[in-house]
């Protein structure tokens, strides 16, 4: 039992963030408490903004508080190029290198049949729908390396190929 | 830039916990969007409830949402006994001792000229009016082994001397 119960509550809450155990914790409760306190309230402010507000893409399914997301609103990128990625964080990757300017999607996961991931929770639909559109002329395959996200580029370029116009993978 | 402009400011708001750079807070805006969304608005309102709700109890100026903290208001603890620390994280160490059941009194920090931290900062207004209840009649000084903790653990004992009843150091 510690000298404070909302204390000990705040201690329990960022634990509950990747990578944040007992002692990290609380040396981030006591340093807001004591020294920091309209950090904290400007973190919990901009966390509940970001929690209600930030939804997917229409189009890439990217995370995006707008309609379409900062890469899809853009005139400047190449609409005739496809890069497939597991997750937002993959894009972030990608772009820290500069070497791509197309179009992004973003499945959000990999097919995995075990835990009951299948092409609708993918949004294959939505996929396939950019795809019909034609302006698509090359697809550039970018899932993990693993058994899963291998299955998973197979899928989708399976799918591709019954496309009728003509897209280079 | 990134996808989503809420996204980057998110990002920003978590480099502000102690230990959290820009990879770490990525990694926890993504785990929270993405998977634990109910738990990132749990800590926000835990955030925002400890940063307007705890103050500083009245008798050992620890952190506490009551007037009296946790130790404080405990009638199984020793009155007699009082240990002067600087900070909130000495009381939870000792605590975690099991070693001491005595009563606690928090500087909330060190004398310190140049940075402008002097008696009133630490309540030593509010540790002469505990003395000269004439309970205690041990004082345990644990404030830091650096030159600043010292010289404030010498000072409190010259104030102590001064106080008419017996009180060991």
């Amino acid at each position: 039992m510690s000298f404070s119960p909302l204390f000990e509550q705040l201690i329990a809450s960022f634990c509950c963030l990747p990578g944040v155990g007992p002692k990290s914790a609380q040396r981030m409760a006591f340093y807001l408490l004591l020294r920091h306190r309209d950090a904290g309230l400007q973190l919990a402010q901009t966390m509940i903004e970001a929690m209600t507000k930030i939804g997917q893409c229409s189009r890439c399914r990217i995370l995006s508080e707008q309609e379409l997301c900062h890469y899809c609103a853009s005139t400047k990128r190449n609409d005739a190029q496809l890069l497939i990625v597991e997750t937002p964080a993959d894009v972030l990757a990608i772009e820290e290198t500069q070497c791509y300017s197309g179009r992004y999607f973003v499945l959000l996961g990999h097919l995995s049949p075990i835990t009951g991931v299948g092409p609708e929770q993918l949004g294959f639909d939505l996929l396939q729908q950019l795809l019909a559109t034609g302006k698509v002329r090359e697809v550039i395959m970018a899932t993990n390396p693993t058994m899963e996200g291998e299955a998973t580029a197979f899928y989708i370029a399976d799918l591709i190929r019954k496309i009728p116009h003509n897209i280079a993978i």
